[in-house]
């Protein structure tokens, strides 16, 4: 792929400053990028790296420096116009059709342009939206339902009656709608309590690479409109996930767990079971939230606190190993204080 | 599936008041149960909710409030009785039989009614119990032994030589039998340590989704009895993992650990190599256990220490940036309490 | 496989006292080996175990006292000696060549002797390198590049466009080059920023179990030389692991971390991002690694703190709780003393 400075500007908006008919066949960042490749600025803090690299082109806003001999792009935002520069060079899916090596149930309903990789599976009663692909070694258990213009990766499983909306992607080695986690202790054995629900995956949502949504033990475990979550995640059954949540790497719920739109969980965080996390909450990395989490509350630590108080007490724990020498010293002085008094006490009280 | 409520009273006990020729098509929470559907009550608590719902009949217990004109099945444990009549509409596994497919080698021994899903490859020397099933994509390798009634789900990983007992589940996507992490250094490079031995599980073991058992380094990494492991759980070489232990989600151990029948770890427990977990303890969600834990012990934290201990070390922790204040104002004190005292001395010593 | 004392004696150095010529076929711990099994003694605190032992060799140091009636292999460093002679009964991985069932693109060059399993895919313009074996059902993504002597293990996924070196293990279940995890927030949506990077392993690798490497946003994530990662490890974007690196079971980077040459990360170590880990750092098990950490640095806890800190700080946590108590008794005592000294005072100035 390769495009002139002038067709980028045309399609992400700005001003070229120098040479439009420059061209660009890659992005790359500010310290790295080489004479074929576009990168951005975020603000004359830059400068000198702009002025003495060796990009092609930079993308920088609209008040940065003049800078003659080098090729600008002028816009509102730089570092959002580069994500959109680097859209440009995402290389498009390779469509495979259905290969010679997918195993289809004959019953599957598969979209207009569908791809389904070798040593894919797809089940009985499978139905397939439009444009969507499935990537080899891949399983579609029975009776799954899958939006349009979704990308299940390779080795990724949907388990039997998980439901997808549209542009949804599951990245490799995912695992949708295993079976909740519920045993009932029988004296001698643990029982296990039938996991009898499913999964609703919302439009636009992205589940990382071995990351696991455990099917409802009645009803639905629900992951909301947008909301994307990285790898290696655990979603138990039953949660309520919200819209425009973001959970990073290694996050983990336990059952029932409610969390509202637009929260973000930094990476690692568990979630005890039953809890709610409130619309915009914001939990730091590593944090294990044992209490509901309110609304726009931002929290951290193990167990979960606020986060003020979280460094208040980090701060003055610090502090303690110290503070413990000063109070041993403090009482040894309070028993001298009081034997001195104790002696001023008898002669005030008995004059020699 | 439709059952009677009187043919449900059959099966799992009980006294019915009411209509026992109501339909039953279904089982749902009580908040959410429809004119179809089952559902329960812990205890009167829920009266109102019981009185008012929608559900076509209600478990309850013995000494529940009549309510003339609601389908209540009478039984000592409402709960239990619940996940009994759930296990009626768990849908029967589909069983696909050897699927076109499946690669199975020639020398597998594979016995009654054992079902091979497409995609999965059944190596040499394999040996499956009746009715078995291998679901598509998963592996079974050379030499595996695997009993009667497993389920081994899509994509799981069963590498060389490990033995599984009878209605064994593999969740999708598990790995079983991986190397120990082991290795020497050298002065310029990790030699391996061969990781010689495998993995043992014994009867009606489950291990969740994406979750990985390393084999011994020499001899057995053994999972007992009724042991259940949830999702994205590792037990690393040499584990001894006791009967009808329970593991919650993402949980870890470290090589050689031994855990006790019966013991609980609760979600993301993290156990530190050569560690001795005792029977029955409970170790709670998020611990880092870096100490033997005795038999019956209850512990939490990181590191882990008895959880009253922990309790009370937290709230100590919350109280300790005032109790800093105050220890500085003490020091003010003792200072300005010396001087005056001092002061006194001098005038008791030399009165004027 | 079997051999003679005096043959292992000739492949790992060092001087038979006892019969050479006894028969060894497998090695063993010193308290489980048995008359046709070699083990070894660290030290001489083992002695009473090596005399009762049944062990056809024990390999024991040069000073070990004599055992007229028993076989000892002596040699400079038992353990190590031990280690090799595991190596000894390793078996030979079986080679498969090309699977019938495999499916192999036609424009993907295979090397010499390479294995494809069964239901493994390898896409268009992959190469692999001499003796690399592909397990069954792993898959190897279009472009992608594999040195000799790697091992692929079961259901591993290799994405679009990576690299590895020579005698690189990518165990099962691993996914290596999927997307990092970079949105922006637009005002009502997360929008994707593009992943266009790719993932680099180099010479002598392994990758654990169900691992994610992910691949850079731009430019490489590096695994370097000799580097050995262990189960469930999540490593991020654009991530630069230098050689000889150890990560255990469930650790975690977010994006863009350095860890440098030779440094230790215990087991479910997490690194925020944009952190720097300086060369044989270590970091303790557990630790949340939330600032950069100097080269040979020992650090331990959450957040992450000097190990030596942080033992001294758990210390003084434990005394928290007692401390509170004398710090509210000194703060009665100093009112009390307080007053006593007025009474004093007043007295003085105004003797009655």
């Amino acid at each position: 792929m390769k495009f002139l400075l002038e067709e980028i500007c045309s399609r992400v908006g700005g001003r070229v400053d120098g040479d439009g008919g420059v061209g660009i066949s890659g992005v790359n960042a500010l310290e790295t990028a080489g004479p074929d490749e576009i990168t951005f600025a975020e603000s004359d803090r830059y400068l000198d790296q702009v002025r003495n690299g060796t990009a092609a082109a930079v993308i920088v806003g609209e008040d940065f420096p003049d800078l003659p001999g080098r090729n600008l792009l002028r816009v509102t935002n730089p570092r959002l116009a580069f994500v959109q520069v680097m859209g440009l060079f995402v290389p498009l899916q390779e469509s495979t059709g259905i290969h010679a090596d997918a195993s289809i149930a004959e019953d599957a309903e598969l979209g207009e342009g569908v791809s389904v990789g070798a040593c894919a599976v797809v089940a009985g009663r499978v139905c397939i939206g439009a444009r969507t692909i499935i990537e080899p070694g891949a399983y579609v258990g029975p009776g799954v339902v899958i939006g349009e213009d979704c990308l299940i990766e390779a080795n990724a499983v949907l388990m039997q009656g998980v439901r997808l909306g549209n542009r949804v992607i599951i990245h490799a080695g995912a695992t949708i709608g295993g079976e909740g986690f519920g045993f009932v202790w029988m004296g001698d054995h643990h029982h296990k309590v039938p996991q009898l629900g499913t999964v609703h995956i919302e439009d636009d949502v992205e589940i990382g690479c071995n990351s696991c949504v455990d099917r409802a033990t009645m009803g639905v475990t629900r992951i909301g409109r947008g909301t994307k979550i990285d790898n290696q995640v655990h979603l138990a059954h039953n949660n309520d996930i919200g819209e425009d949540v973001i959970i990073a790497g290694q996050g983990g719920t336990s059952g029932s767990v409610t969390i509202g739109n637009r929260a973000v969980l930094g990476g690692r965080v568990a979630v005890a079971d039953h809890l709610k996390i409130g619309e915009g909450a914001q939990i730091g990395g590593g944090t294990g939230v044992t209490c509901n989490i309110k609304p726009g509350e931002t929290v951290w630590g193990f167990p979960s606190r606020p986060m003020k108080r979280v460094l208040r007490e980090q701060a003055s724990l610090a502090r303690l190993p110290d503070a413990l020498k000063v109070l041993k010293k403090q009482s040894k002085e309070l028993e001298e204080l009081k034997a001195r008094l104790a002696l001023l006490e008898g002669a005030a009280k008995d004059p020699a």
